[in-house]
């Protein structure tokens, strides 16, 4: 077998420069949420392949990829077809997981639970430009709360951080979508469509802001959806301009609605309204949907003014972590694309932080004995005890490439040692 | 399929308060080792099967987690066994990826590259206490130097890091053990075990600090070793107190030996000595080993002194490099045990940090109006933007319950906000 050198295709190595950005933007990250209470914690990367393929997680779940039993249990399973062959996968996002660590460890955590996440997750997706096949997620949801509060303080403190991120770059501000899974399922119904056409409806829905109304209407007709139901249903979304959400729903059939959802989101957008500070705009948003199959309430999406593009999205999912321990829990939840976000800044020119003023570079040479090595050392030992970068390495034959090099890093001092 | 709520064996979900002390650490550890001039990096966490399977990695090689092919990829490898199923599989360390990395990305990294690496790998190990199949580990590397500093640097950055940490514990010091390899395979030539007997030989004396010389020596008589060759390979390793390199392979026949390697570990070790603070030791060890097959010259491992378990461990490994760029390429790394330094630090009963002075918990009433919610958030954004933690949750029905939970978690003030 031979040894390759480029990575897996779809993942990443990070070269020192883009790891510098990525760190300071965790610890950005991590320095807004703490300050709202919300507390980092980690699961396994890797999770019983049962309990990702039953999450509802929509196209996901076609992307997991698999890992391979072991030993005779494969053996075993060999007979038995491909869908035998995996005993765990690799987690696809981090709301899984987290709703099982929440029904495992609930009686080792404050309630409600504010949790802070921050790590990989897998998708076997065709690997293109920015599309990712391992990515970090970066996750803030609240558990075992069912007030407004909790999507009240998701939403600022997301938006709080993103602002922090984005100020001062060419994104003039950032806009929160908010809608509410009940409203939409409310507006198929009383269309006309089927309770079990709702989540198909739905996905076709989602398509809006790409292949727009007609494009919609078409792909609703295309899969057999009677025309006056079609147009029954596109007509509530049809001329719509963002704005209150108990006017959007005031003409509901009450049998499918009693209003309360809208009177809900209303109030989570005036908190908001009536807290944040910055470029930060949010409005109720009729046709948002979110792909995930799990969310049951409201829903919510960020996108930076100018571009369009949506860079973090969550909603409550109240009846996933009942899965787990059989007993339901409110649960809600804000994802950031970090990825995405990190590719922004890049293509705005926002450059990483340089590794440290005054960072100093001894180049030893290969002549130098062992008291001019233990000189320098100490030397080294000096500017690092007042807070600098040292570093102490050979030096290179061709010196001025090496020194070149090292100022690319950000190093600022050269000091060459030679044998006396 | 039935939900799990237990993670997988041997994979950790971590709660808040262990995710604190973590934190505390890696930051540490990036402070010592950025302070060396080691830059970050990271890898994907899952490789080419291939670069796995063929590394040199021991045991480890046995314990790869196994990443199942997909689609049209996984029908036509069923015919073919079960060799035939993984396109890819998880890092059983950091050092593999790191050489591939190096290989590919080379034009793009000073010389010689000082690497930072911090990143879970994961072994299909039988899970037992404090042995885990997901786990961190902290590695440095540098690649591109032949030269002695890079054993010096990479062994006096660790002791740094480690003395930092571990001051103040019961832990009283610090002890740096060191070896080469080309020193254990002259040994072993020169009492008469063939070329091709080495490895083999190598691994019998790595276990000598568990089961001592008589097991060794039973082990070594056991595998067909002829009786007078195990008594003058174990002769070497009789009475032999740690003391100066160069002494102890004086009498090394030179057609296997040329002195160079023992001068070279004697520099190191005195360089090392010169320049280190703290409780630290540095000593010659002829039976250490290192269970990898890559290590080709200098090894080390680090104990904690009246513990006796190694929590750190490296050595050069010059041939990896080549496999990926068919061009050698000098190499050598350091890398610490994570999970074990948590699992000490938790027995001397070091606690994590605490969530920050002053954190102060809002508890809002279900019956709060919009214009009382908003009151309370800007009074905790007040408090956030004097650099206090600040939450804002729903009030419990068992309120005193909830305080308890927050104040194990840290908080200190709180807040109860009803309608008026």
């Amino acid at each position: 077998m031979a040894f390759q050198k480029a990575p897996i295709k779809g993942m990443n190595d990070f070269l020192p420069a883009q790891m510098r950005l990525r760190e300071k933007l965790i610890s950005q990250i991590k320095q807004t949420y703490r300050a709202y209470g919300f507390e980092q914690i980690e699961t396994p990367m890797m999770e019983h392949i049962e309990n990702l393929a039953g999450s509802d997680g929509g196209e996901n779940e076609k992307l997991i990829f698999k890992v391979l039993k072991r030993g005779r249990d494969l053996e075993r399973a060999l007979d038995k077809g491909p869908d035998a062959l995996a005993e765990y996968g690799m987690r696809y996002d981090l709301t899984v997981p987290l709703s099982r660590y929440y029904a495992a460890n609930k009686e080792h955590l404050p309630q409600p639970f504010k949790a802070l996440q921050i790590g990989n997750v897998w998708r076997a997706d065709k690997p293109q430009a920015g599309r990712f096949r391992q990515f970090t997620q970066c996750d803030i949801d609240i558990l075992g709360d069912d007030s407004n509060l909790v999507e009240i303080e998701l939403i600022s403190a997301t938006a709080d951080m993103l602002w922090k991120i984005f100020e001062g770059t060419p994104a003039t501000g950032i806009t929160i979508h908010v809608n509410d899974r009940r409203i939409l399922r409310a507006v198929a119904l009383d269309a006309g469509i089927p309770e079990e056409g709702v989540g198909d409806a739905l996905i076709v829905l989602d398509k809006m802001d790409k292949v727009g109304l007609e494009g919609v209407e078409k792909e609703l007709l295309a899969g057999g959806m009677d025309e006056a139901v079609v147009q029954r249903y596109l007509a509530s979304y049809r001329d719509v301009e963002a704005g209150d959400c108990s006017e959007f729903c005031g003409n509901l059939n009450p049998e499918y609605f009693d209003g309360a959802a809208a009177t809900n989101l209303d109030e989570i957008i005036s908190c908001v309204r009536g807290m944040v500070e910055g470029n930060i705009t949010i409005e109720f948003d009729p046709t948002l949907v979110r792909g995930m199959g799990y969310y049951t309430g409201p829903i919510f999406e960020v996108t930076l003014d100018g571009f369009g593009f949506s860079i973090a999205g969550g909603g409550r999912y109240d009846g996933m972590i009942g899965k787990f321990s059989g007993e339901a829990a409110p649960a809600a939840g804000f994802s950031i694309g970090f990825e995405r976000i990190v590719t922004v800044l890049n293509d705005f020119g926002q450059g990483s932080e340089p590794i440290g003023e005054g960072a100093t570079a001894f180049l030893v040479s290969k002549k130098a004995s062992a008291e001019k090595k233990i000189e320098t050392l100490n030397a080294a030992r000096e500017l690092r005890a007042s807070g600098k970068v040292a570093s102490v390495q050979v030096m290179r034959k061709n010196v001025k490439r090496q020194i070149d090099a090292l100022e690319a890093e950000g190093f600022e001092e050269f000091i060459r040692v030679y044998d006396d």
